[in-house]
């Protein structure tokens, strides 16, 4: 694994147009290409001093007036020698200091180059890179934590913590084979067992983290059924509100798919649309409504919509043989019982209650309510139930870390086994070094594929 | 007119998501206001130094890990006290630390409102704050070459010069006044006279200049004409090329209608669809034609698209009581023979002979080729006949100052006939002072009503 030396140019600021811009400069000839195009009326700039004010050269013409900072190896982000140049923002001065550099033996760099290069000369572990990404991604107050933390090293400090434990381990194994003949035995297995056992309970605790981590940094899912006109897409433009606008920025930038999305108490919540479930015989209807109830599946929440003015019924045998399933979700499901204000205090009444023997989640709303609608997002938060992070909690976000993680509790788990069945020390020194080998995937000690990097660094946006 | 004197802020980088945004601080307490929100681990971060690492905090909690520059008034972009924010360029974090700043005592900054202050702080004068409006929203190399030489103080310059030599003019003739009863002449009049005509002259050149200013800064008008299905969306298609990803971001963000727009040779085209041109009686139809010859007016080129599959026919004749008014457009058209291809090399000959004997200006395409592509370039560049901007030209680009040119214009020729007329030095004097006025409108040195420049500021995008 060789890193690249060349070096490479990128507008790190969001695409468009705006009062600045900004474009960076990374490699062994950063300062070189640049003063080739720039020219400093100051000598503390000519010197290198940071901010200086510089005028971009096209030849004789001056293509704009910027400021730079330069940062020198290994102190800048990527640990390169690196300029930053903040130009004005209109989308042609970007293209033509970009092509500029071009001309002067810049390359552009790749997705996530910046991060890449800090990776391969030890600024972050490959977990903090890939967190830089998650970071710039982020859309609410809890993923933006996660992310946070785990930039900052802390899921890697406990993961170098796990590897340090198990590498002493298997060093005092690997000692006992050097002395294999004179049959010592230098590490307690009931020590070990210990060990293990301990090791094994915080692979799983974060493993098992990452079911909240996901639901935090994607979504949770929330899908809304029920009849059509029960109100359901006033509900949901309800519950948008202005989100809407800061939640469209989002789409296709960092998701693929989704519907409609808002934040509340810091969490983000997806809304799936889906058709609307009724009795029927239809066979391309019940297509529909099959797919529908694998959303509700995969939801953490369902909010079914019930139009109160018109006839009671009994929405769970409303499709009759997916009753026994439904009940299955009773847990996630909220009732929601909408144009509550359109009818008489007396008929409410009756009508709620009577729904309120059915499910034991139901709320009563007018989507026209204000105070309604924040009830209803109480009881969203509540229903998806994620768990408060604390302090010192770390939480896994990352697919690529559930997977090694859940590679490394097979292995210390093999190792617990091995412990218990007493199996010789170099196949315990096996399966111990297999967990540390999984666990040091995730920060990147050892990891050599190129394609797995890539694939990494891929899913980051250019210029970071 | 009072300067506000308050702190503002606002993120300066293109709306969105990015790998870095930069949010900018200006004001009395901006040094405050930041020295609230973040912490530097670093002793000279702490002094001060630029660029800094530091933390953002909202509470106990790091929001991000920033760069900050800071600088000290008057050495800054605004003149005042200014600290631009290098943070990660998630959508969340851009707002989070601008919710930040406002809460400790910010207040959010207007469109264009750190140029505003810039101006009132003498760092810029008016034009040259226009300029940086117009420098942003340059999409093309000439309307960038305009604003950048407006804002690098040449327009401003050129003003200067004609001012001074007007107020020289008139401080003689005012001292005649002082010394009336003597009946001296301190100015002589033709020499006033040589003078004011060559000031008439700068004035006149700037302000005709607009014609060219504006078709740079707003892109030339081409109006594709035509039947339906001979090839317009096709060509128009090939001629946008992958430029059109550019021009769509620039739908919306400057302009209000651009159908689309590409740039050759470095000047910005804009294509405006019509509906197709024929002869007929329908009251609708006609209403339709009508609107398309409105465009044909007002465009610089119009590309007639005949396609040579088709029947011959004399295009001019093709809407007979148009014909004339055709004529008078007659050096803007391009007969456009498109299909050229299909054709065999006897008909495609004798075809072509038939256009060019109806109209000088054809030419002979395949919307397949590129080269007959490159060709309709070179074509339209030469038709839109945009005079090539000398290095020492000055273009005005600006209505603004265009219609204060035309004022003193008029200012400066009621003083030559004044002169013609020798009318008293007392007259003569006020008309002189109107030209200056009007001249130093275009600076700001003699504005004064705060909607005028709201109006200005208002155009100019958020953080600049």
């Amino acid at each position: 694994m060789i890193a690249s030396t060349d070096t490479i140019c990128a507008i790190s600021t969001p695409p468009g147009q705006g009062g600045i811009a900004v474009v960076r400069v990374s490699g062994t000839d950063a300062f070189v290409v640049c003063n080739k195009i720039l020219v400093f009326p100051s000598r503390e700039g000519r010197r290198g001093a940071s901010p200086a004010f510089g005028r971009i050269f096209r030849g004789e013409e001056i293509l704009d007036e910027v400021l730079t900072s330069t940062f020198h190896a290994p102190r800048s982000y990527t640990g390169e020698d690196v300029v930053e140049i903040y130009c004005h923002g209109s989308l042609y001065i970007q293209q033509e200091i970009i092509k500029l550099l071009l001309d002067n033996g810049c390359r552009l760099a790749t997705a996530g180059g910046f991060t890449q290069r800090a990776f391969f000369n030890g600024k972050l572990d490959l977990s903090q890179a890939e967190a830089v990404g998650d970071l710039i991604a982020a859309s609410s107050a809890a993923s933006h934590r996660v992310a946070m933390r785990q930039m900052r090293g802390e899921f890697s400090n406990e993961l170098a913590t796990l590897s340090d434990k198990l590498l002493n381990f298997t060093s005092l194994i690997e000692l006992e084979l050097d002395f294999s003949d004179e049959d010592v035995e230098f590490a307690d297995r009931r020590q070990l067992k210990d060990l293990a056992q301990q090791i094994a309970a915080v692979i799983s605790r974060l493993a098992d983290s990452f079911g909240t981590g996901n639901a935090i940094k994607n979504g949770i899912p929330v899908v809304i059924v029920g009849e059509t006109n029960v109100g359901k897409s006033t509900l949901l433009n309800r519950l948008l509100r202005d989100e809407k606008a800061i939640v469209s920025d989002i789409h296709g930038t960092t998701r693929d798919v989704i519907e409609d999305a808002i934040t509340i108490d810091g969490l983000l919540f997806r809304f799936i649309d889906t058709a609307g479930i009724r009795q029927t015989n239809d066979a391309v209807e019940r297509l529909g409504i099959e797919r529908t109830f694998k959303k509700i599946e995969q939801a953490s929440v369902v909010l079914w919509v019930i139009d109160l003015t018109k006839e009671m019924f009994d929405f769970r045998s409303s499709i009759s043989d997916w009753e026994s399933i439904i009940n299955n979700q009773k847990s996630k499901i909220i009732l929601t019982l909408n144009k509550a204000d359109l009818l008489s205090d007396e008929e409410r009444e009756r009508k709620t209650s009577y729904y309120s023997q059915l499910h034991e989640d139901c709320i009563v709303i007018s989507a026209k309510s204000d105070d309604d609608i924040a009830s209803l997002e109480r009881k969203l938060v509540e229903t998806a139930n994620i768990p408060e992070i604390g302090a010192n909690d770390i939480i896994v976000t990352n697919l690529r870390h559930y997977e090694a993680l859940t590679r490394a509790r097979t292995a210390i788990e093999r190792v617990i086994e091995g412990l218990d069945d007493s199996i010789t020390g170099d196949f315990l020194s096996l399966d111990i070094r297999e967990c540390t080998g999984h666990l040091n995937e995730i920060t990147g000690r050892q990891i050599s594929a190129d394609d797995v990097l890539g694939n990494i660094f891929s899913k980051f946006c250019i210029g970071k």
